[in-house]
């Protein structure tokens, strides 16, 4: 940080993420949520959002709309790159935690060692890990941009679930049965779990 | 899942960034702070963060310190590295900016090129170019990191301003003379350019 000592009105000064909260009426979190391509991860994250929002809180949602094709465009699916794509995510994240507010991603992350990597970047209580779980028949059903179709024709290489695997989380803060309950129940539960761990307040307002 | 028939509820809710400044009651954007190392860059986002905290707006600075140890810390000083530190920095100030933040990155980006990519990222009234005018010599009297003593003993290579050049901006939205006024001095004239353009609101109160 640029601190001239030879003029005492160019300090530093800091606005905390501690700070941030209190503007907020609310904690800041990194919801991160992981599941089969197909599993309703951003949807469920954008209605989250929604709720979040009507309740006045701060909030958003990082996932492959937003990031596939500005922060990692130069990134294939290769492993490394599949690895990077994900450290990055979890460093964005950091830093949309420090700003306030609560962050939701919605990837795949079909790997452990990653989930790990980014949880480990901050602190355990900022990190709510959410399983969205949902049969792979069910997800390749749905089909919803006709990707398994393409992955069993063989066109599209380590599409996880088909050629690539996916490591469901042990230790997740949360499941939710995205195959088997509607969206609005989901919902309920992430929101109940924010409120559990006072990330938000209320029952009625979430903030 | 039994199929759709809870389908109709699984639709995309998709808080918009208008909604957020609504929410904000101030607009988002990007001001980009450009300058040589030592110019004050991130002492006076900091400092203009401090005024906008206070009359409530919602902002964050980007800067070397939560940026080049996290999200860019694969990284180097070469050119190609330095491009790509000014791409993931446009890239992740956007996402802000969507979230509805004022976003405040200071890095040195010395290159007029670089900052042109960061610009057309974003809508013209977004991007509010802010160059911290300091001679040289200001700079490295000042030398708070001790970064200049060690580019002139050729320590460092590819430094801006002594071994590597800085093309300073010839079409900045605002130029601030940051090596002859106060600290105070070009807070008000940054706040008064974002009145101006209608991203902050009143005299008194930003926001």
């Amino acid at each position: 940080m640029s601190e001239p000592t030879s003029n005492i009105k160019w300090h530093a000064a800091t606005i905390t993420r501690e700070l941030r909260q209190q503007q907020n009426q609310h904690r800041s979190a990194i919801l991160w949520f992981t599941g089969l391509s197909g599993a309703g991860k951003s949807t469920l994250a954008h209605a989250v959002e929604q709720e979040l929002f009507l309740s006045g809180c701060r909030s958003f949602v990082l996932d492959g709309d937003n990031v596939r094709h500005g922060l990692c465009a130069d990134l294939g699916f290769s492993d490394a790159d599949r690895r990077e794509n994900i450290r990055r995510i979890s460093e964005l994240a950091k830093l949309m935690l420090e700003a306030g507010l609560i962050t939701l991603t919605a990837f795949i992350s079909p790997f452990s060692a990653e989930r790990q990597m980014a949880r480990n970047l901050v602190a355990p209580a900022d990190f709510i890990e959410i399983y969205c779980r949902c049969d792979l028949s069910t997800c390749e059903q749905r089909d919803v941009k006709g990707l398994y179709q393409k992955a069993r024709r063989g066109e599209i290489a380590h599409f996880t679930g088909i050629s690539s695997p996916y490591q469901p989380p042990e230790q997740a803060e949360l499941i939710v049965d995205t195959g088997r309950d509607s969206l609005e129940e989901c919902v309920q539960q992430v929101l109940h779990l924010l409120r559990q761990r006072g990330i938000i307040q209320g029952s009625n307002n979430a903030c």
